[in-house]
């Protein structure tokens, strides 16, 4: 058994201690958490620590805090020459401090407290400074997650952007869908299936073939329907902006 | 059983082919065509017309064309006083020829030819000018959909608008996606668990709830990585726009 101590106990910490929970290869044997009063789940209750000298020897340490907690966290460990690793998308390697050996163990995907989810449906993305290291990340990984993938900083840095895109950016255009349902008196919820089958398109089309509208088509009558029905102003520049880049892209064809 | 004549042969027209096939309460008497060579599956060869005047009565015809063609097609119909809809989103009533009773039949939802998808799930708009018309378009509606709504025409309108967000623009928003992967040498495939699940969350959470991200947490160090990152003009134009609405709209709460 891999021995795990987790450090945090925020969402990201949560899913992966349920994870864990259900995995034979590895044995969560610590959790540290700044507060003694964190709801955490799954996990003896004895196990839980707040007191940095009170941290065991473990293969394996993952720091699972906000982004910018991981420099201050991984220089407060009492020890040296293990193995810790953060969960960040954007936070490169070198925010761990030097007295270990580094690593990175992202899970991309969003997680939602209280809403379960098929761990191993996420994508794991792994760095180490050393190849040895990656073996036992990769052990760990593979134990929860069937998509397992070697990606650098750079590459991490890429996809931390891209994420942005499809999910953050994503759900804001949700919510402007939501707005202009609640202006013009029309139940959100009719928009609903459309929004799976967007998503659910994207699995076995490309987006560039799932592409349609009036944008896609150059269909200026719509276009200009949309524009002068759209009065508030920010929603206004992002129709504009998207259809312009979704034209831009058609021509480049 | 109610009479139905559909005009067109494209994607819409052939998933309201399949969905009445499995009605009961419906039978498709023709589908008009302009040229015979169209492959139309689920109906009889001999039912298939490219004859305007062959046209036989119906309860209801149902005109599933282009949007700019609704009007040419409504008004070459050799018939007056019957009940005519179209299928559009964003054609209001009055495209419709004032010879026959006008109504609408919209379906919210994103075809794709040869992707089979559950027509009960579908929501559809109804709109009719007289209330008699809406009995039987109703009838007809719920025969094949569980999610029908009375929508007028402002109404689909505004509808419209917002499915062009969720659909049309969030698609945009994973093609871009899908090019930084590209141009960073990531596979897209592994924003697609992240893309499904960022949809599946607004079944249950309101857009505004589930928003995430360095926009919504105002993390300034990581939306300047991510814009110095960003050397397309295009993608951090879309990236500076869609962050200030988030961080603008978080103002509002």
């Amino acid at each position: 058994m891999i021995k795990i101590a987790i450090i945090g106990s925020g969402n990201v910490a949560q899913h992966l201690i349920d994870a864990f929970a259900k995995s034979k290869a590895i044995d969560v044997i610590q959790v540290f958490s700044r507060t003694q009063n964190q709801i955490i789940s799954n996990i003896d209750f004895s196990k839980i620590t707040t007191d940095w000298n009170a941290l065991k020897e473990a293969d394996l340490y993952i720091i699972a805090v906000s982004d910018d907690a991981i420099t201050k966290v991984s220089s407060q460990l009492p020890f040296e020459n293990r193995l810790v690793v953060h969960t960040s998308g954007s936070a490169p390697l070198t925010s761990l401090d030097n007295k270990n050996r580094k690593g990175v163990f992202y899970p991309l995907q969003t997680f939602t407290k209280g809403k379960a989810i098929d761990f191993k449906t996420i994508p794991l993305c792994l760095e180490t400074q050393i190849e040895k290291d990656y073996t036992i990340l990769n052990e760990v990984a593979v134990s929860i997650s069937n998509n397992v993938y070697s990606i650098d900083s750079n590459q991490r840095k890429a996809l931390h952007v891209a994420a942005v895109f499809v999910n953050n950016f994503t759900n804001h255009l949700y919510q402007i869908g939501n707005e202009i349902c609640q202006e013009n008196n029309v139940p959100f919820n009719i928009l609903k299936p459309l929004i799976l089958e967007t998503a659910e398109k994207i699995m076995t089309l490309s987006p560039k073939d799932a592409q349609t509208g009036p944008a896609k088509r150059n269909d200026s009558t719509t276009i200009n329907a949309h524009e002068s029905f759209l009065s508030d102003e920010n929603q206004s520049k992002i129709y504009k902006i998207l259809t312009q880049s979704i034209q831009n892209h058609g021509k480049k064809l």
